[in-house]
């Protein structure tokens, strides 16, 4: 990280708390051209560390990004509530098809009509390193 | 870039219109060591050709990584409409105290409590090259 900081535990429960709540990220990952990319995404899954889960498609632009530069940062906005987290991490293609059917739910069918076997899906692992509340 | 995209006249202008909407951004820069971060920025005018100003402090971070690596990206999300637009760009450091003193109005004392002839006031010139809308 760029800088050092010692999130203490009470700012560490407002920022998982937030993103509870905001759920839509911002994810911005880097082009191999140096371009910076973000695109919208729902947040599938916090861990109590920290760890968020989103589900994507094997073949898409963020993917590739990942796989050539892991670092990526996040960024949740609640216009009204006038609040914002923001957290930048390391992000994982996770292909496991047993962690896919645990955090599968019917909603994701929207995205995935073939359903949680759709050879495509893949998972993105993010590991806090950093964040900030905003608000 | 790092993919040819060619936005039509009616998609650049829906992206105008949801950004003048929104105005809240996350800007993510990349840090000397790789690292991106982002922070919710007011977008604080939108000239037609889809250039984007902030102002912001000249001893902030992101002025520190601009100067660096001037590829930034930019995301805007309404939760409660669920909608949000990306666009990504050149952003560069302007010091010009006439563009201040055009751009600056009342609300900005909140931030600049010295007000428009702050000398550590500096503007963000973003020049937009891709976007994308997601409704």
């Amino acid at each position: 990280m760029d800088r050092e900081k010692t999130i203490s535990p009470d700012e560490f429960d407002k920022i998982k708390h937030h993103i509870q709540d905001i759920r839509i990220a911002m994810l911005t990952t880097q082009a191999s051209t140096g371009a910076l990319r973000s695109r919208p995404m729902a947040t599938h899954q916090l861990d109590p560390d920290g760890t968020m889960w989103f589900f994507t498609r094997a073949d898409s632009e963020k993917v590739t990004h990942i796989r050539q530069q892991p670092a990526i940062a996040l960024g949740f906005s609640d216009l009204q509530a006038q609040v914002s987290v923001t957290t930048a991490g390391q992000a994982e293609i996770v292909n496991d098809q047993a962690k896919v059917n645990a955090l599968w739910n019917e909603s994701m069918l929207d995205w995935f009509p073939e359903g949680k076997d759709d050879p495509n899906i893949v998972l993105l692992r993010i590991t806090t390193l950093d964040g900030e509340c905003w608000e």
